[in-house]
C-alpha cells in the first residue's frame, strides 16, 4: 500500500462527485508528479459533476479525480524527464499530444490527431497531488502566483483568440462574461483594443465585465443587440466577435452585427448543431471564423506569461472564490449558480 | 429616340424573359459604354429567369437587362472617364463599389458597405452594349479572347479561394463541379495542389473535373465522401475545403473529412440556414472559415491575368456552348439541366 | 492678382528660407483648399531647410513652399470633389498616388509606383493655405485637436510599423527618440507590448521616452546596447526592433541584440549605404525585415484615428513647441539641436 | 574494438581530406544508426575541404567524417527511440534543436537557440553508417529514391524560402542556379509562379536551369540585369527574388529589379559583410526580407514529401553525378569547377 492523499473522485455515472482518499500516483517515465497548489473549476467540469449529456457521451473512464486547471510544485519527476526538477513551479496544459502524429508534425501538437484531456481522459487536479506528462508540465516564473497559475489554461485560450482575430485598435464584441470571456476581456484591454462590448445575461458578470475593462456591457434580455452595437459603430458594426457562451442565439445575433469583412473566434461549445445562415452572415460579409480549442504549445504560454510578468492583465478580479478541497459541492454551486466567476480550490486549506 | 440595341430583358415577375429592342445605354461622367462580344450564364442569372425564392427577394427591379458576367470592347467613355479610351478590351467586375464606406476605405472595396451588383442592381450585359462603371471595367490585354475575359468574374472567384484556403502542395477537396467549382480545380492544379478531389452529383460534370485536373472524382450518391477521403488521406482529412455547391449535405460531409487545422473556404450559397456542428466540427478541429463574395480589387485580377498570359489555367473545356443572344432559352437550359457547363452568348451570333 | 497669402518658402538652392507673400493656389478639380490650422516639422523639412546632400539631388523644384504635415478646415473643393466639402477638417496624407499603376491597383497606393510626395514635389503646408489633392485630404472628427491632426502622418508611419513587427505582448527595442521614435512607443505601449526599451544619444529624448511608457531608455554613449538588451532578456534578444534613427551603428546593434526569429520595421533613412552582415544577423536568425514607406490608405488611419478617439495614445507630451509661421527659424533651430522635439506652427499665431 | 565502417575525414586544419577506417557511431539512447544509402555534397563541405575563412572560423573539431545531406536505412535504434525502427527509411535534418530554449519553445525549433548542426559540429554521412538524433531523422516513404532523398535538406529550405516571398502566380528572379537555386526554380515552377527569371554566371547551369523550367536564364556578365528585368515586367519589377548566391553584386541588383511591395528571400551567405542602399532599395520600396537558415520542423518536409509522392517537382536533372566513396575527391572537383551540380555519393558503389 503507498502513500495516500485526498481528491475529489467522480465514481458513478450519475450526479454528484465525492472526496475520497487515493493513491498517490505512480510516474511513468515521462511524468512528473505535482503537489496541487492550487485548482480551478471549468464549466468541463460542471458538465462531467452534473453528469449532462455531454459528459455521457464523452470517453470518460469512472472512477476518475476531477479537475483539470491546476498549478503546483514539482515533488518528483520520472525517469526520462530532464527540463525538468522537484521544486519547479509548474501550471497545467490540459491537451496531451501523441507527438508523432500529422499535427504534432506540422507545428500543431495543441490539436494533435490522437489528443487525450489531461483530467478528462485522465485522473486530474483536484487533489492533494497529480501526475502529468512532462511536456504538459509548464515552467512558470515564482512570480504568478499559484492561483494565477491555476487559470493560466484558460486565459490561455482567450489570449489567443485575441491574437487570431485581431483586437488591437479594433472594435469588439464579446460574448459571455464567464471566466474565458471575462479573460478575452482583459487581453483586449491590455492590447489596446478601442471599444470592448460585453453581453451576458447575468447581471453580476455585466457589472464584473466593467471592472476588467469593457466598455459597455449589455443584457441581450434588455437590449436589442445587433441595434445596439450597430448604433454604437456608425452602422458598420464591430471588427471581431470572440463567442464564449456557446449559446445559439448569441451568435447568430453576433453575425448580424459583425461588419464586412470581420473575425469571428469561436470557443463556446454550443451543445447542439445551430442554424446559421451562411449567405448574408458569411459569405456576402466575407466574415473570417476560426475555432479556437486551445493554446499553441507553447508562443501562447510564453506571451501570456510575458504579459503577466509585465502586470499587463486585469484579471484578479475574476476568481471570485478560494475554496478547500472538501468544499467542493459550494464550489459548483457557485459556478453553478453564476454566484462565483472562476472558484480555485486549495488542498491546503 | 435614340440608337437601338437588341437585349435579353426580364420584363414580369414571373418565369421568363425575353430578347427586345431596347435604348443604346447614356453614360452618365463616369461610366463607360462597352460593345459586348461575349457574355456568360451565371447561377444568378438563372435564379433571376426561373424567377425563385431569391429572386423574388432581390432588390431587382424591372425591366432588366439580364447577366452580368462579360468583355467586350470600350466604345465611349463619359466625360470624367481618364484612364480607359474606346478601343480599349475589357472585362466586367460586378461588385460596384461607393468608394466612401469603411470597407472601401480599408482596402475592402470589393465587400464596399453599400455594395451595388452589376447586373442584379442595374442593367446587364446580355445585350449588343452595356454601361458600367469605369472602375468595373477592368481592361484586358488583346491575347486574352474575349470568351475568357467573359468568365474572369466567376474564375477570380475561384482563384481567390484557392489562395485564401492555400493549394500549393496541399491535399484539397472541391465540393460542386459547377463552373467556379471547376475554375477551382484548375487554378489548384496550376498551383501546385498534390491531391485535387472534386465531387459532384453528376456524373458529366465530374468527368469534366478529370479533364480540368482532378485527381479523384467522386458522386456521394455513390461513394461515402468523409469515408472515401479519410482513407484517401491516411485517415487525416485533407488540408482544405473549397465550397462551391451551396448544398448543406456537402458542406457537413466536407468537415467530417476535413483536418484537424484545416480550412474551408465557402463560395456557394445555402439557399436557407444551414445546421453546422460547430463543436467537434470547427472548435475541435480549430477550422479557418472564409467566405468568398467576390474578387479583391484588383489584386485577384492582376494574379488571374497573369497566369492566363503564361497559360497557366486548363479552362477552355469548362465554355461548354457558344450561343447567339436569341438562343438565350436554350442556354438557359443548357445549364439548368446541366448539360451544359459555362455557355456563352456572342451578340454578334 | 489673386488673393494672397503668407508662407514659409524655400527660394534658392542654399540653406536657408524666409517668409514670403505668395498667392493663395488654386485649384484643380480634384483638389481641395485647406485653412492650415497646424503644421509640424518633420526631419525632411529640415534636410531642405540645410540644403544637404539629400535635399541637393531630391528632385525639388524652386521656389516651394516648405512643409507636409498638417491639419486645417477645408474651405474650398475643386469641382471634381464629391466626398469633402467646406468646413470639413482634415489631415494631411503626404503620398499622392497615381491611381493607375500596379501598386495602386494591387491595394499598395501608398507605394504608388509613380509617387509624389506633397510638400516635397509640390508646394506645401508651412503657409495659410495649402491645397492638396482630395485623396490626400484625410478628414478627420472634430474630436481631434489640429495640433494632434498635424501628426497624424507621423504617427501613422510609426503605428503601422508596430503592426507590421507585432508588439502585443512582445519584447521591443525602439532605436531613435525623435517623434516617430517616441510614437512608436506611444503605440506600443497602447498596444500591450511587454518591454520597451528606448534608445538615443540625447538624453533629454530618452527622458520623454520613459514618460511617453517606455520601461528602460538607454544611451549607447554610456551603455553596450548589446550586452544590455541581452541582459535584459536572459539572452534571447528583443522579438522586434524598430529603426528610427538611420544610424549605421545602431542598426547594426540592433541586429546583435535581436532574437533568433525576430523582426525589423525600417523607418528611419540611412544617408549612405550601410554594411549589413547578412549571414549571421539576418539568415541564421532568420530575420524578418520590412521597410515601411507610409501609411496604408486608409487603413492605418482608420486604426490611429479610432486609437485616437478613445484616448488611448499617449502622445501629446511628443508636441514641445507651438510657434507661429514667422518663428519657422526658431522652429528649425528647435529640432536642429534637439532642445525641441516635435514642434507645430500654427499659422494664425 | 569494435566494428569498422570506411568513411571521408578531415583530419587537419588545412585543405584537404582523405578515405578512412573509423569505428562505426555507438549510439547515445535518443540517437539512430543510419546505413548511408546515398549522400550530397553542399557549398559548406567544399568550405570545410578547401579549409577556407569560413571553415577556419567555424567550432569544427577535427578529426570529423564530413557530410550532412544523406538518406539511408536505419539499422539500430538507441534505447529511448520510440518512433522509428530498424527498416525505416529516412533523410537527415541537419538542424539538431536542444528542445528547451525559447525558439523550440516558440514552434521555431529549426532555429533553435542552442543549434548544433550535424556534420559541422558532429560527425557527418559521407560514411557507411552515421548516428544521428532521432529527432533528426525524417522517415521517408519508399517511393522517394535514396539518391532524392539525400537532396531534401537542400530542396527543403528552396521549397520553404518559395512559400515565405509568395510564388503562385508572381514574377520571380532566382539569383544563383546553384542546387538550392535551381530547386527553387523547380518548386516555383510546380506552384504556378508565372515568369522564373534564373541568373548565374555558369552557362552550363543557365542551360540546367532552363531544363528545369525556367522562363528566362540571365547571365549578368552578358546581360544588364536590372535593365533586361525591368523591360520584361514592363518597367514594374519582379514580386519576389531568391537569392541563393552569396554574391554581394547579385543581391544588389535584385534589389534593383524588385519592385516596390516585393519581398526578398535570402538564403546564399555572403562570405563577408555588405553593403546595401536601405533607403531607396527596402524603405521607400517597402521590401519584406526574411532569412530563410533551414526548413521548419516538419511542416516543411510534409509539403517537400507531398509533392515528391505526386511527382510535382522536376529535379532529377540536378542531381547531375553519382560517384562512390572513394572518388570523393573527384566529387569535390566537380562542384568546385561547377561541371557537376549536385553530386551524390552512393557508399555501396
Amino acid at each position: 500500500m503507498g502513500p495516500k492523499m485526498m481528491a475529489v473522485v467522480k465514481q458513478k455515472r450519475a450526479p454528484g462527485a465525492r472526496l475520497a482518499e487515493m493513491d498517490i500516483p505512480r510516474l511513468n517515465p515521462d511524468d512528473v508528479l505535482v503537489k496541487v497548489k492550487a485548482t480551478a473549476l471549468c464549466g468541463t467540469d460542471l458538465h462531467i459533476y452534473e453528469w449532462n449529456r455531454w459528459a455521457r457521451n464523452a470517453a470518460i473512464k469512472l472512477p476518475q479525480v476531477m479537475g483539470h486547471e491546476f498549478s503546483g510544485e514539482i515533488v518528483e519527476v520520472g525517469k526520462a524527464v530532464v527540463d525538468l526538477k522537484p521544486g519547479d513551479n509548474v501550471a497545467g496544459e490540459t491537451h496531451i499530444p501523441c507527438g508523432k502524429c500529422y499535427q504534432c508534425q506540422n507545428g500543431q501538437q495543441h490539436i494533435c490527431g490522437n489528443l487525450t484531456l489531461y483530467g478528462v481522459h485522465t485522473n486530474g487536479s483536484f487533489a492533494e497531488y497529480t501526475k502529468i506528462p512532462a511536456i504538459c508540465a509548464r515552467k512558470i516564473p515564482s512570480s504568478i502566483p499559484f492561483k494565477i497559475g491555476a487559470v493560466l489554461e484558460p486565459l490561455g485560450t482567450a489570449l489567443r483568440t485575441c491574437l487570431e482575430v485581431g483586437v488591437s485598435g479594433k472594435h469588439l464584441a464579446v460574448i459571455g462574461c464567464g471566466p474565458i470571456g471575462l479573460f478575452a476581456v482583459a487581453v483586449s484591454r491590455a492590447m489596446g483594443a478601442a471599444t470592448i462590448i460585453a453581453t451576458d445575461v447575468v447581471p453580476e458578470r455585466l457589472q464584473l465585465s466593467k471592472e476588467i475593462g469593457a466598455d459597455v456591457s449589455l443584457n441581450p434580455m434588455e437590449t436589442d443587440l445587433v441595434e445596439a452595437v450597430l448604433n454604437m459603430t456608425h452602422g458598420i458594426g464591430v471588427d471581431a466577435v470572440i463567442e464564449a457562451s456557446g449559446s445559439v442565439d448569441a451568435l447568430n445575433q453576433g453575425f448580424g452585427y459583425l461588419r464586412k469583412g470581420g473575425a469571428v473566434g469561436l470557443i463556446g461549445l454550443p451543445s447542439t448543431p445551430i442554424k446559421l445562415n451562411l449567405g448574408p452572415n458569411v459569405i456576402f460579409k466575407e466574415a473570417r471564423i476560426i475555432g479556437i480549442h486551445g493554446r499553441k504549445m507553447f508562443a501562447t504560454w510564453i506571451t501570456m506569461e510575458t504579459m503577466l510578468a509585465k502586470e499587463l492583465l486585469n484579471i484578479d478580479p475574476i476568481i471570485s472564490h478560494l475554496k478547500s478541497l472538501s468544499q467542493f459541492e459550494e464550489a459548483f454551486d457557485l459556478i453553478k449558480t453564476g454566484k462565483g466567476c472562476k472558484v480555485v480550490l486549495d488542498p491546503a486549506l
